[in-house]
């Protein structure tokens, strides 16, 4: 980068593109749950693509007056933390405690590389999300976990068995979706449902 | 699936679920450019999140009055057709005109997957990128092309010296994004001519 001539006009950019090249390393981060063909494992940035994509499709089926838009941004930036902190297993109590003041101080580093109002309000996206206290947050955080127990379904169980989760645990899950959207809350709860009526949800 | 009771009013989510699983295909389709570590190729789904998640940082980079959030919409469809059509690379004449016509096939059959009106909107995102006639198109395309060129940039020239790829055609790729940016435009013609000068780009 030693040629590129830095202006006062292009400063912002400049940093903008650090900002790009440091959240490259999303594509790094594995996540438990398989793709739905159960091929691989599913990384953290084609999880965000997803996601973001599936708020964009079911958009409708959030509570009346959902900035979807918002869903969205948040959904493109909700695991850049796990750049530092690494992917957690929803099911590990111990290590999502741990987790938590990790991911924080990830966010304190990774955001702060943008301009400061930008890094703050992509930052507050991540607050938001995490809160789950507002219905874009919800309904993000519904979207983020109805889409391993698709794959779960669409895998013979995928990472259930494998990690010995039980259907009470994925039940409390179902909840969590429930409250961002009744409707995909109730289909989540029929997967869940058929999944341990084929054996591949343990009780 | 033969366990989920179908009722009218989830009719519109059992399709946009159906839909969900079909698009998960992308995260298997595989580009030509590196990740900026180098470490492996990059599918089409990480593509699309960091594509996405670029615009929304590199958003007042575009003129103004542009809709980024709609530049969004159209970069998280933008490759959908490629789960039939397969990705192109951009630097072969032949194969990108043979690819115009297995692009628009796949995406009458995949937007077709939606309710009809939903995948008729999808659709026109995915029209309206392809046609570059909007701000909106411009940018996304500018920023679609712009990626490919940061990891090369940072590889060493990735894929330009593997696939002997000249500068001038680099330098054509770098006219489409200062189209839909000027200031990226001459970002990306920085970043070009220095890896010109560091020898990972021939003349």
């Amino acid at each position: 980068m030693s040629r590129v001539t830095i202006v006062p006009e292009e400063d912002r950019l400049t940093t903008q593109i650090a900002f790009a090249v440091e959240i490259d390393k999303l594509k790094r981060i594995i996540r438990r749950n398989l793709l739905i063909d159960g091929s691989r494992r599913e990384n953290d940035a084609e999880h965000s693509w997803y996601a973001a994509t599936l708020a964009m499709v079911l958009g409708e089926h959030a509570p009346p007056g959902t900035d979807v838009q918002h869903v969205i941004a948040m959904l493109l930036v909700h695991d850049l933390v796990e750049i530092d902190a690494g992917d957690t297993f929803i099911y590990d109590p111990v290590a999502v405690a741990e987790q938590a003041e990790a991911e924080r101080a990830a966010a304190d580093r990774i955001f702060a590389i943008l301009p400061a109002e930008q890094g703050a309000r992509l930052r507050a996206l991540w607050d938001e999300f995490e809160a789950r206290e507002t219905d874009e947050a919800r309904f993000a955080k519904a979207i983020d976990r109805f889409a391993p127990i698709l794959a779960n379904h669409h895998t013979e169980g995928g990472t259930w068995p494998l990690f010995k989760v039980t259907a009470a645990q994925v039940r409390e899950k179902v909840r969590v979706i429930a409250e961002g959207s009744p409707s995909l809350g109730a289909y989540a709860r029929e997967l869940v449902e058929s999944s341990v009526a084929n054996g591949h949800l343990p009780e």
